[in-house]
């Protein structure tokens, strides 16, 4: 199969339906799939061809799904780039991936002169914004509507699809690489193990689509046909406001998004009835909260996905019958019909049910590998098994229960924050002599990145000094929210930071303002 | 992904639950799965391996479905036969395939001296019968309890799966080699399309597992996860009383079985309200009869799938949707997401929306061939393109409806007649009980349209009766101009009428006039 499969089959079955809904603006398949076609015609003739990367920066929007089929259309590879990221990180993807064209919107234009100078190989820069294209752009509407449309590359199977950075454990990025044929068995699979789009419905795509929590519903819902919703970004009313005005039938939220839609003031002022499946994911989710949307959204079906990118990206799945029997809500469910899911030890043999382990996954979604990596893909998928770094336990009945993040990811708002790169940036502050970033319970972000900090001797440094070093460099998200200043870190025999015993620490959760000094 | 992926799942999620019910005999996924790995040891011990053919000639049993897993687990190829075979024609489709391995239960035993002397390389047959195995046959319950049991071979992916012979329109059968991927593509993608199988339910299998019909069933349940309820063969009454008895959930029969059961003077007796899906495959259903089984079976969701064994065997489904919308229940439906579906003109050109051609289907459920028949198989699949033999129109919406076999439609004095067109007129006469028309040589015409006819017990008719009747229904040109009636049609296990019989008898070409009756 290929990504553009399901618009082909759109356009033979409802040409006149919508395909994407974007505030005022409906656009029917037929102008959708007439669209896709000359873009890829227009992509053609800035020297799209065989496996080429376009990189597309940029908010939510009707563009970026026409992007995510002109691109394969056009025989290229995706490149979807996370818009929290800085002009550094930016580049740092763009160059790793060898990516000469990039598609930018009205928001990112400004960063444009920056990622120029960065990566002086950024052949291309294509404008889908709204207004006039800014000068050395070349408009996206000229390309979506002005060359003549050119046949599907068919470009699909154990072909790349895209290139999906994500934070990397070493600090730096890696590009995923994900094949079509890797996205379409999470596709299907997925949908076969518990339906979570409505074949022919609306689904409303409020998360990022450079994130798998974006991607992937785009992609099912265009497999089993329907119409896309889009929110250029995540805001609780204007989530509440699409699924009224265009009976939304199914959508995904990451754990801190559902939370702002449930505790929203107005929640009860809107109809959301036509909603019938809510799948959510990205990060654990807390229970209470879990209870208070199952409750608030009586009409909906509650779905749980759990996976990773390189897993393409749906491993397991709380499916909508074992929210009704609401005895597991903490579990991320069982493996979905298309993956084998494990929880091994240190050696890869399997743990005995209810010990922690590594969860390791293996099955036709699992990545090609990461791109250009072949050390990091080798210590990733071994014997066929991806490691996702992920500790859980699997209960008697294959229920999975995430516990921690061995490689001490930290999930602040739906987002994932490594502490390696965190600490790398903290560590250039010439006033930090040592430092571990780790993430603790935080009731607004899930988790929150707290850093433990040994200072130079006679140094001193306040939250806001780091954080203002820190945002320079990578992403504001990623900043710690919290520092706490100690003498010397816990190491272990071999030097490593111990960051179970910081996390064990009674004092970690304080001092969210504040500033240390050493003597 | 490969075919026995769904019972590793199982045995990791629902290890106590039933696997198979047949009779008072359950077996659990744990028993089941034991037996599948002692089985593949035991066929490993009498030389299976690396692809090797394993022919299966039985009627329903548990066994059947512990074979359709225990073969791939030890690398070899199914084999399933059809059983209502004469012995010359299994012989040739052993020898075809060089099959050297049979399994044959209590009912086919018999025929194994024939068998052997017709295809003296039949190496080793094995008894999977009750009573105690025959001499020189191998005792399936000793393979399937004692060997240790041994790891799975995971054959899977692009591997061959099975080779499953058809009627071929040759006058011989031909083999259709399907791969894991090809039967998981069509498995995955009609269960994404509109689910017709409740996962973790239970699954009735009435149609023979030689079969479409029996076989993508079985594997889509397996997939899924839940029960699989066996009949050795199809009874209404025992289908009745399987659904009452097991609260069986999904289930597929064929027309002519459909009509049986909803016909049956006691079908108001037995509660079926737990069946939930019911699909129905394998041939044309009259639109009285699909109307009076959906108001017969008020709780059951109704879904008709079209395909063929070359096609995994789904290539579209009228969804259980579209069939409480009712406005299209003529159509075979619209392509399955994992299906490319066209009509096509003599050269392989689209034909227009409305028009009559050729049903095309290309995707990565189409076979990989026909054993050892390079011919035969370039001439079906044609760039990448299966080509069905069935003639049919694709509406402005993307429904398909079949008209026709194109071989069995008639040429006759220039104009086409489709077969299918006249016997729905033909049927709706009192005095028929059941029909088939077929073209026969005629000097004048070219083609002349000729009825074979079943009569009501005590009816009369004659031929001019008969076509007064069809000319009034529709054109004078299709009306039959000889008619021939006989005590009953031949019919495959599937339940289709086997036209090819029917032409090659040598009583066909006479009663060009005169009457029947039937006592």
């Amino acid at each position: 199969m290929y990504l553009t499969q399901g618009l082909h089959r759109a356009l033979r079955h409802t040409p006149e339906r919508p395909a994407t809904i974007f505030g005022d603006r409906i656009r029917s398949v037929a102008e959708h799939a007439d669209r896709v076609a000359r873009l890829a015609g227009g992509l053609h003739t800035l020297g799209v061809s065989d496996g080429e990367r376009v990189a597309i920066l940029s908010l939510n929007s009707d563009r970026y799904c026409e992007l995510l089929l002109a691109v394969p259309w056009a025989d290229g590879v995706l490149n979807p780039v996370n818009v929290r990221w800085s002009p550094a990180e930016i580049v740092y993807s763009l160059v790793d991936s060898d990516t000469s064209l990039l598609v930018v919107d009205d928001t990112f234009a400004p960063l444009v002169p920056e990622l120029r100078e960065g990566h002086p190989g950024l052949r291309t820069v294509i404008h889908a914004g709204d207004g006039d294209a800014p000068d050395e752009l070349v408009a996206y509407e000229e390309l979506a509507t002005g060359p003549a449309a050119v046949p599907d590359a068919r470009r699909g199977g154990d072909a790349a699809a895209g290139v999906f950075y994500t934070g990397g454990t070493t600090g730096f990025p890696k590009g995923v690489v994900l094949t079509h044929a890797n996205l379409l068995t999470s596709a299907l699979g997925s949908q076969a193990t518990c339906p979570w789009v409505v074949p022919g419905g609306r689904g409303l795509l409020a998360a990022p689509l450079f994130h798998a929590a974006g991607l992937a519903p785009w992609l099912v819902q265009s497999v089993v046909g329907g119409t896309h919703v889009l929110l250029p970004a995540f805001d609780p009313v204007a989530v509440m406001r699409a699924i009224a005005a265009h009976r939304v039938t199914s959508t995904v939220l990451v754990p801190t998004m559902l939370q702002r839609v449930v505790d929203h003031p107005d929640l009860g002022r809107h109809d959301l009835t036509s909603l019938r499946i809510l799948l959510y994911a990205g990060s654990a989710i807390g229970e209470a909260l879990l209870l208070r949307a199952i409750e608030a959204l009586p009409a909906t079906d509650f779905v749980q996905a759990y996976g990773m990118t390189e897993l393409g990206p749906i491993a397991t799945m709380l499916t909508a019958e074992d929210h009704r029997r609401g005895d597991r809500l903490r579990s991320a469910g069982r493996a979905a019909v298309h993956a084998e899911v494990r929880v091994v030890d240190e050696v890869g043999n399997e743990a005995p049910r209810g010990t922690v382990g590594e969860v390791a996954v293996r099955g036709g979604h699992v990545m090609a590998g990461y791109w250009a990596k072949p050390k990091e893909t080798a210590a990733a998928v071994r014997g066929d098994w991806m490691h996702t770094g992920d500790a859980g336990y699997m209960d008697d009945a294959g229920y999975v229960f995430i516990v921690d993040r061995l490689k001490d990811m930290i999930v602040s708002g739906g987002e994932n924050v490594y502490s390696v790169e965190v600490e790398n940036a903290l560590s250039r502050h010439p006033a930090v002599a040592a430092c571990a970033v780790i993430g603790v319970p935080d009731l607004d972000w899930g988790e929150r990145v707290h850093a433990v900090v040994v200072l130079e001797p006679g140094a001193r440094a306040t939250l806001d000094d780091l954080r203002a070093h820190v945002t320079a460099a990578i992403a504001g998200y990623k900043a710690p929210r919290s520092v706490e200043f100690v003498d010397e870190l816990p190491v272990s025999g071999a030097g490593k930071v111990q960051k179970a015993q910081l996390r064990a620490r009674p004092s970690r959760a304080f001092a969210t303002a504040g500033h240390g000094g050493r003597r």
